[in-house]
């Protein structure tokens, strides 16, 4: 049976695993980055240690696809292109690489795009058409699904509805510009938001974990958040039209004591020929296994059997 | 040879035409909308008329498909939907009426899907994949392609660029909510602004054509919309990558007296990751041949032949 190797590259590990047509991660191992001067280093080492646990499997398994998430992964060039948090400098020809070393075509894409098509596979977007994959955590990724498929726009840079802007000479965005949506909504924005109301630093899961206690400034950070992303989500509506708004990354943990929020501002922000329900909900994928799968994603192009 | 016919409903005239497979326009029709009292009657009244015009033509041709453009037609439902500036009142079930009449699988759509579509089987979207339809005249219609289909979303609903919130808290729209994109960008919104800035009301036509000519108010309000629709843009842009922006609509007759300054503010605001080169640019079909060929495009599922 046909399996895909899922690779998910971040700034301190790489996470991988070995996943069935049905996504079933038969196998998982993780890494440090800087353990590979090169991105050559890694696929090297990941020829070798790949062949080594398909042999260890039991049963007969052999490697139908490569799927690799990263930051700045584009898919159509293949290439990681100037990521600044991996120390794989420029412009790196990752998908070229592997499929040099493998011998099999090899697909990459930035996490997010990851995420939304894993989300599409293996977790709650399963018989969904359209929806939009949010990934809220240090940043806001996204990854859209239009018509069952990734939209990926005309140079691969399609989906990043993080930098949208939101608020006219808002917030400073690491873009360069002002007032994007990740400003506003991650992890980062909601220590930023504590710090204007109150002048203090708290980490983000204090301040979910003290607003879910009650506490009236940890709360009042949060609801801000739940509003504005509401704002983005009526607009991405408008755009988009998806069936679901799912939830991913850090700050889904904090789970209905946001989703709640911002289900009803939602409600209050959205234009009014919407008159179907909108579903916003965590994703079904939580912790490495949604990276893994969501790059495995990237590489299964062969049958389901 | 089959031919599609083209049907665009407006509230004072519905214009019709029946085309060929390469666009090519064999017969046009024009008839006040209010001449039928029921949507029952129109299709009448065309079931008689198509056949009259297909047998005149030089040539041996079937009506192959039909397709409807309309205000606030609903692809997905095949209805137009409460459609305040229709005197067919409700929900009207148009695409079953003409399906049941014509025997003949009827597909309908709103003005600025069509136009799109029209767009991409023989205007300058031709060879394009991703692209964003604008059709600016009273208001701010949108029609998107993505991957080389119309955009629909889960309901039928998706593209509606011109619902989108660019100034919080800004100017009242028609749908309720406040600072919506069409608000600030269409022949409407260009006279609200030259009121603004003067006390005084203009024609959108003139204040143009005054722009063009030098004088500074007018060339002020034109330069306000051209800079909001630039930040719309740049908004679009981040969430659906397009290869171009095509304008169509009356406010498209201005050219480049405000194609240039969009373009110019759209690259101060477009997020830095696109750096190939966006297209904005007008239309390739005009004036009532656009509606028709986009109206026509709706039922072009026959082969080309």
């Amino acid at each position: 049976m046909k399996v895909a190797a899922g690779i998910d590259i971040g700034g301190t590990n790489i996470k991988y695993g070995l996943v069935d047509a049905r996504g079933k991660i038969l196998y998982r191992g993780r890494i440090k980055t800087r353990t590979f001067p090169l991105a050559d280093d890694f696929a090297d080492y990941f020829l070798h240690e790949s062949g080594k646990i398909i042999a260890g499997l039991d049963g007969d398994y052999e490697l139908g696809g490569i799927g690799i998430g990263s930051p700045n992964g584009n898919h159509i060039t293949g290439c990681v292109e100037y990521a600044p948090n991996l120390h794989w400098k420029g412009r790196v020809e990752l998908a070229r690489i592997f499929t040099d070393k493998f011998g099999i075509k090899t697909y990459i894409d930035n996490d997010a795009n990851a995420a939304a098509l894993g989300e599409l596979l293996f977790g709650n977007g399963r018989g969904m058409k359209n929806f939009v994959m949010l990934t809220l955590g240090t940043g806001l990724g996204s990854g859209i699904i239009v018509d069952g498929k990734l939209l990926r726009g005309s140079d691969g840079l399609g989906g990043e509805a993080g930098h949208t802007i939101v608020v006219e000479n808002g917030r400073q965005c690491g873009c360069g510009r002002k007032g994007c949506l990740e400003t506003y909504v991650s992890a980062t924005a909601l220590m930023t938001t504590y710090r204007e109301i109150t002048g203090k630093n708290l980490p983000a899961r204090d301040i979910s974990d003290n607003a879910a206690a009650g506490e009236p400034e940890c709360f009042q950070a949060l609801d801000q958040m739940a509003d504005t992303l509401a704002k983005g989500l009526a607009n991405l509506k408008s755009v988009l039209s998806p069936e679901a708004f799912i939830i991913a990354g850090g700050i889904s943990a904090i789970g209905e004591a946001f989703l709640k929020p911002v289900r009803k501002y939602f409600d209050q922000y959205v234009l009014n020929i919407y008159t179907q329900q909108t579903k916003i909900m965590n994703s079904a994928l939580e912790g490495a296994d949604a990276a893994i799968l969501g790059a495995a994603s990237l590489g299964m192009d062969f049958d389901l059997e």
